[in-house]
């Protein structure tokens, strides 16, 4: 016999099932709704159902978004030779929140990965092959790739086969690809940067 | 405009109500939901409405149930004639996890705090009362009350209100009133221990 109501533990099950978020904490994130007085679970409840209900995928740039074709994609103020290959939806609100970037996004879904078993079928590659293919039919200026996955060993590889796959329309001057400079972060301390980030902001160096 | 959809805003907002939880750790457990293929999101949110819906207090105790009565007051195998009063309902699930405890509860709902701006009358006093009354008239052991609130200023002057409104009570021999033991924690260490801990400890000394 559970101390708690079934209807009590399916919450912090739920709970626990988010990453970071253990037995422990789940039960005071449970206890806190248990403990409010205005329905706050209620709301919060609500929100998710209405969340999964509304957001879907931008039909061009996979992007979360709750209309056909995300506001991003839509919008003519927006540099649509410039295609910005990001893995996930959150990287797009980096970008979007910096305010310095104006062209689209495309978003892979994820990075190839052997160790996790993420081959590249299961990323968007095909639908990312008919979006540069349908924009260098539509536009005379060419297209620029600027491909930002992360700067880790999986952000590297499929950055290398996202540069293999489009290698012939490079060739042909149909587009160019160009990566995310890699070095010291703002405000860094060399004394504790790695040896490959320290590697790189060599290698990368400027004149100045 | 913003980067994200209505819905999802919605949902990062009702995360960041929780205790501990600031708009970065509201973001992240947002987006594992954007992220999850199984409508994981929908799963919360239903068991979220589902424990609004379904628990209440228990009738007799206050402690959250799913039923009129709970199954610790309903139970005739606990001994109905002791009444550990405690401050919120995880307080009964931590005795109940420890399983020492065969007793019944009464939750108060909270501790006299004028910091809070918590008086007596906002907490369930009335509601113990009536209950002791009732168990008085019942059974003819007589009641033992031991009185769980925390080992803090609050939870302090909160057993001190409990003793002064079941004085009579005592006097007369129809109740004992008993606060838990304040002393060291298993595996403390002297060292580390604070004043009234280790002042509480030497009170509380007991001949070996």
């Amino acid at each position: 016999m559970s101390v708690l109501p079934k209807s009590v533990e399916n919450v912090i099950n739920e709970f626990s099932k988010l990453p970071g978020v253990g037995p422990k904490s789940a039960s005071r994130m449970t206890y806190h709704y248990l403990r409010s007085p205005n329905k706050d679970a209620t709301k919060l409840g609500q929100a998710l159902v209405e969340m999964d209900e509304k957001t879907k995928f931008c039909s061009s740039c996979f992007n979360v978004t709750d209309e056909d074709i995300c506001n991003i994609c839509s919008s003519p103020l927006r540099d649509h030779s410039t295609l910005c290959i990001v893995e996930e939806p959150l990287d797009v609100v980096a970008f979007e929140n910096s305010g310095i970037y104006n062209g689209l996004y495309f978003v892979l879904g994820g990075v190839i990965s052997p160790a996790e078993g993420i081959t590249a079928s299961e990323l968007r590659f095909k639908e990312l092959e008919e979006r540069v293919k349908s924009v260098i039919n539509e536009s005379e200026k060419g297209l620029e790739l600027i491909v930002a996955t992360n700067p880790s060993l999986e952000g590297e590889a499929t950055a290398a086969y996202i540069q293999d796959i489009f290698n012939i329309f490079v060739k042909e001057g149909k587009i160019h690809i160009s990566r995310l400079a890699m070095g010291l972060p703002t405000g860094a301390d060399l004394e504790y940067a790695d040896r490959l980030t320290l590697k790189r902001a060599l290698e990368g160096r400027r004149d100045i």
